[in-house]
């Protein structure tokens, strides 16, 4: 499977989201067929892609990369959109991030060069998986995490039993007590390193990374001032690690940096040195569609943290939708809406209404800030209150912005991608 | 699409949860392949379901269904999966349930010649997708909700102008203050009834509707007294338009009955007499897979409540299970697993470490219910709490219950049947 054989897969009426009537249809023709999403020609709940806004968020994060000389690596997990995947490539990304082998696989199929599995690799099957393909494609760039002995132990066995043909790239998670994977100290973190060097024809360790999104508690400042502690922690892994000459050749490769703390991670990890250089690497998922209360409410944070941020012009924009009818208003304070945890993310805060359209009645969708909350999702319905005097009836259309859009994502095999008139002008899909 | 065509269908190693080295394979052929969960040929994350237990769930509900003369029509949404629809149906289901008219499209895909969309019928689109189908075949037996005479409004005027030649018909649906969808009175429900009637050309009044399941507060005995006055409720209601004689034609129906109360439906809703007599169905979308914790406690309760289905013998069993790697033990007291938000429902409580395998060592999977605690889910993480001396150790398999059957199939497109020794034995696909 390519781009041009995904554009011309063809979608029948039993994916979500897809009209019945205009079914089946091939994914690349979607965006030619005149669509509108206020006319009614889809069905709801729908997610929608607004495309200038995604274009927006691409250049605002080239002109940051460009900034901070950071490269990156967005988490593909996000999306798992392989065209997005394209889009991002096309903009320079340096690779993509992934969870899983699976979604390694995604891209491999996908024809993507460089993977950088940000997840220790674990598994018969999952290294069989990696090993033949490194084996099938020697140009394939792949790097994958340790954070023990014991890790470390297991796939030098693996690859010893099953040899790919050249050292597996490995790099070193650093974590935090209390926090996910990674070595708790630099004692733990040197020790694993020269595990990984005692096997240089099975391993290579070519950097050091870590995620800093779980760091929690305190005050903004107190939360940035421990994230800054940790990117410095995974430096100071990286210095000890060069001064015994455990890195393998070519440039130490450094990665941290999610979705909310990138601007510490491009900035500080480059306090780094190696002999043949650093290559600092971010791996934000999220930038891309952004979305509208976690994130934003993170990323306006980090501009103030980062006043060169604002030179960069208008920071990033929600780009997500999911838009559903009212199906019911059983009290006047009350209204129902037809989309549910199956179409929306509902993790880290509930969506968040922000326009409505009467069929037939409004030009064009009018705000909803502050008209209704949503207090409840059920599988397939939303629970919003609204003021006594809110306008809404049956068969009026509602737009949600949704908080994490990776967990909106996940909810969609297919997501339309819209201009500002919410006419369809492509349609993207996903491989979870 | 039929059954045939679907285990027909190719599967490609873009699907989740397939070993990539077996890719390209036919669905119908997975449980010939020889694959072995406990073997490693799986990649994990992956979900399995225990067919023994799910034929031992499904002959307890027809066994329950008898003993109370009740139909059911099980919600598919659930799992939204034709091959489970079909075992329904063999069973003697009377139909199946939808919440969306996607959902109803994909029941027709596979020729399931019953639906009730337990939900309100709005949007062009939906109404035009219904009246189509109505029209192309004249078996197709197809029920929805009203609850407001705005939407039995729209609905008679859609059904005018596009007329499906023989009426829509429609359960009229009862709700409760704070609830969700349905009529909060009496009152006001016979107003939407008589409304109904108004337009016998394009609607049929067919019977009454409730879904009980979100009563919720109090003890478990206040909380059940709730929902017997609520079922009660929704039979006044059928009383009340029976005796103006607001239903049209043939048996009235009368549905409630989710997966946590449906002892209650079943038996209070026969109090209802109609003149042609009445169906009572209730529409239990969780009992076939049944899960480890929240419906496990909520059917524990039915027990108690109804001493009578102790006779049906052994009650409901878990089917459904996740399964993953430890990656990592970073500390002592915590192992993280290669499972998260993506694979495994953590909308009503965290998922519960049950089993514990590794490979090459034990025999068969070992018990582990005290030996951790899922107390966090990330996107592709579980972060588990162990006691400092759990024998825990990288490359450990770990499996799961579930909490809530919904939110962990539709995190699947693809989950294995697996045999008492975790032989795959076949394959289910998930339409969500």
């Amino acid at each position: 499977m390519n781009l041009d054989a995904l554009l011309h897969s063809e979608l029948d009426d039993c994916v979500k989201g897809l009209p019945p009537a205009g079914a089946p249809v091939r994914l690349g023709d979607i965006g030619r067929r005149g669509w509108n999403l206020l006319k009614g020609d889809l069905p709801l709940p729908v997610a929608v892609i607004k495309r200038s806004a995604v274009d927006h968020n691409s250049r605002w994060m080239r002109r940051f990369l460009e900034m901070t000389e950071a490269r990156i690596a967005p988490h593909g997990k996000t999306t798992m959109a392989p065209q997005l995947f394209a889009k991002q490539l096309a903009d320079g990304a340096w690779g993509i991030t992934v969870a899983t082998v699976g979604q390694m696989t995604v891209c491999r199929r996908f024809g993507i060069g460089r993977v950088l599995l940000a997840n220790q690799l674990v598994g018969r099957q999952e290294i069989e998986t990696v090993l033949q393909e490194l084996r099938r494609d020697a140009a394939f760039d792949f790097y994958c995490l340790v954070d023990s002995i014991d890790g470390v132990r297991r796939l030098t066995e693996a690859a010893r039993a099953n040899p790919a043909g050249r050292p597996l790239q490995v790099l070193l998670e650093g974590g935090f007590a209390g926090g996910r994977t990674g070595c708790r100290s630099t004692d733990e973190a040197l020790a694993v390193a020269r595990a990984v060097a005692a096997a240089p024809q099975q391993l290579a360790l070519r950097g050091v990374e870590g995620f800093e999104g779980l760091l929690a508690g305190g005050t903004p400042a107190e939360q940035d001032a421990k994230v800054a502690a940790f990117i410095d922690y995974l430096v100071e892994i990286a210095r000890l690690c060069a001064g015994e000459k455990l890195f393998a050749l070519g440039p130490v490769i450094l990665t941290a940096g999610g979705s909310a703390f990138f601007d510490l991670a491009a900035t500080r990890l480059h306090n780094a040195v190696a002999p043949a250089g650093v290559e600092v690497v971010i791996r934000s998922g999220c930038y891309l569609t952004h979305d509208s209360k976690s994130y934003r409410d993170l990323v306006a944070r980090l501009m103030e943290r980062m006043p060169a941020a604002k030179s960069l012009g208008e920071g990033l924009r929600p780009a997500l939708e999911v838009w559903a009818y009212v199906q019911s208003r059983p009290e006047s304070g009350r209204v129902i809406a037809t989309m549910g945890k199956r179409d929306v993310g509902f993790d880290v805060t509930l969506p968040v209404l922000e326009q409505w359209y009467r069929p037939g009645a409004h030009p064009v969708p009018q705000r909803a800030d502050d008209l209704g909350t949503v207090v409840a999702l059920n599988d397939q319905h939303a629970h919003i209150e609204v003021p006594h005097d809110a306008p809404f009836q049956v068969g009026d259309m509602l737009a949600f912005g949704v908080s994490h859009p990776c967990t909106t994502f996940d909810r969609w095999q297919l997501l339309y991608e819209v201009d500002e008139d919410n006419n369809v002008i492509g349609a993207i899909r996903t491989f979870f």
